[in-house]
């Protein structure tokens, strides 16, 4: 087999750290595997680098930020790869150039444009371990790029996809994808298999253990991703197609995102044009606007509402007051977002009905709702949240 | 004026003393000129680097060293073009890579081979001071390599002979170079100008101000090489070629090596070949012989002097025990080396000779004497070198 893995920032985050990364990945070449690394910055030291640049502006040279904070992920992926030899195992450290990461000319948030596999699998040839330096890459210009957040994750996947990988592991420190964060409900699980979908709604819905960018990524190059822990040898949980999943739950996870505020317009115009002016101007300040909901109006006049994340409701309320489309526009950051993932949900009716009766039972007021094809969510009182988290855990047969 | 300016560890020691950096840098292009900077790393980062790697192997691998270690230039590099970018001033960061500095296959202590000037002129037509991190080039396989010690000193010489730059200055924590080391002799005073051979000769004899390799590069590239401090606005030291220093004294300095052991080979059989065994031996086991005396012998037998770096008296004992040159061989550990050094002795007999008499008179006994061209170099007891240098200093009309 040829495996792909990558360790975040923690997971080599100390040298103690890196020497039991490197003891993992030495047991996996010794179960007669192909091995590529893919390594983060050491905890601590990206941020660093940051405060660095700091000291002299708050607007650093874009392409300068890349070259600097490029370097933490040399800096592990020698180390690894000079633990992994003193064990023994012949390993070679490659930086992005070095390992094929072509990007476009985006500096700071680059996207990968291709990677040149003859590099990577020449290394593989001759016996070596590859450690390469995630979260980088280079540009036709031979600019050194980076990759933004998540960057490392994403370096693991485009590389797992252009080599074929049997698999890519993203080692954190949490043990995989669980059907509901663990702090709100003991009795969350963690889930053996989920499908790209699912992760993706999962993941924009505030789970942390991987960037929806990662996911897509995966998806897009029918990558099988694991997400596990590099502090203990549990199972983690493989994000996969659809079709390789053999039993779908119709909900596999409950999501609780608290980051929301809701925006209600009272009294919109009901002509055309009126929700187009308003969103455009949004999206020109890079307001990130999640759940929209029109209802039908009275009068030629209807209620507008939408949530933005929290600390972009100045942002857009300085937005509102430069449109006149409503009198009365109110704001509420009270609220959270409990939302249901499923793909079962695409052939089981039903669904929703049953998270409104679970929240009802429960006495908690829905106030926005909005669904797609494998998610409902639920705008709810923010005191209520863990609540209805708890609730339609167990209604949705979720309990370990 | 075309400038290249190199500042040492100390000098971009933390980011209060890149701010210091940029400012000078910055007064040097507003004074009209186009500037290039070679960095080193932090002071501390390489030491830092190399313990951590030494935390999983005394013996990693140097490819995987030069990765590692090429990284804290190219964080100074980013820094510097960041600070000179927030005071106005454009500047880009360039890697070893992207400057065109080619080396050969050798990891750990690359030789450069050729400098690709287009890549930091392009950068100066457009207007930028170029900022390149030291020590470091690539190879022919695309693999990054770095120059071993005094490696920036050597990338800003070769920049500078690439660019033919008018200057090349080398800022480090002192203001230049001395007639000896002040703090044997409080008088000794900063030389305005000395020539190549003249430099040569007291950094092989442990001036510390710059390594024997750069001299070396800048001679040959006939590159005027200034030494100076970055913590003041003192003039430095020129060092430029012979023709170009107008007056040339008889002597330009003192120099004192505490750092050598005396090896004495009694009734050594005086037929051809015996001492090409002994030095082979030596070769062999890289220990560095430096003074070498044979005198006249008697009775088919000679005594034979030689003296070596006191660290590796040990490996000479081990070297002297395999062969059977000899069956007294002593060492003598409480010697030093006095030299004094300048190009007038050419032209000017009775430089040695009054070398003598000045240690005569104060009743120091001269143990050993090598010549060259341009050096008179005497082994004296450990106890009489203070007083060697301060009287040599004072005869050839040094003292300030």
């Amino acid at each position: 087999m040829l495996v792909v893995q990558k360790y975040g920032g923690t997971s080599v985050g100390t040298l103690e750290r890196i020497n039991e990364v490197a003891k993992r990945v030495a047991k996996t070449r010794r179960n007669g595997n192909d091995v590529v690394v893919v390594v983060s910055a050491m905890s601590g030291e990206t941020n660093k680098l940051i405060e660095y640049a700091e000291y002299f502006t708050n607007n650093p040279q874009q392409r300068e930020m890349d070259m600097l904070l490029s370097s933490g992920e040399r800096v592990t992926s020698a180390l690894l790869a000079i633990a992994l030899a003193s064990m023994g195992y012949p390993a070679v450290a490659m930086s992005g150039r070095q390992a094929g990461i072509e990007t476009d000319l985006c500096h700071t948030k680059a996207r990968i444009e291709s990677i040149d596999r003859t590099k990577i699998e020449q290394k593989i040839k001759e016996g070596n371990i590859v450690v390469v330096a995630g979260f980088q890459g280079i540009n036709r210009s031979g600019e050194v790029s980076t990759l933004g957040r998540g960057g490392s994750d994403l370096s693991a996947v485009a590389i797992a996809g252009a080599l074929e990988a049997d698999l890519c592991e993203i080692y954190t420190d949490v043990d995989g994808v669980y059907t509901t964060d663990p702090r709100i409900e003991p009795k969350a699980k963690k889930l053996d298999k989920i499908s790209y979908d699912e992760m993706l709604e999962l993941a924009s819905l505030g789970a942390k253990v991987l960037q929806t960018r990662s996911v897509e990524m995966a998806k897009k190059l029918n990558v099988n991703l694991v997400t596990r822990s590099s502090f203990n040898d549990n199972e983690g949980t493989l994000i996969t197609k659809e079709e390789n999943i053999m039993e779908q739950p119709i909900v596999s996870g409950v999501a609780l995102d608290k980051n929301q505020a809701r925006v209600t317009l009272r009294g919109v115009s009901d002509k055309p044009g009126i929700a187009a002016e308003i969103f455009r101007k949004l999206a020109n300040e890079n307001i990130n606007v999640d759940m929209i909901i029109q209802n039908v109006g009275y009068d030629g006049t209807t209620n507008l509402g939408f949530t933005v994340p929290q600390n972009e409701v100045e942002m857009t309320k300085q937005a509102m007051a430069q449109i006149k489309a409503s009198e009365l526009v109110e704001y509420d950051s009270e609220i959270v977002k409990v939302s249901i993932v499923g793909v079962g949900m695409k052939s089981h009716s039903g669904v929703a009905c049953k998270a409104f009766e679970t929240l009802a039972k429960e006495g908690i007021n829905i106030e926005m709702i909005s669904t797609s094809e494998i998610k409902v969510s639920m705008v709810v009182a923010q005191k209520y949240g863990e609540l209805a988290v708890r609730a339609l855990h167990s209604a949705y047969d979720l309990d370990a």
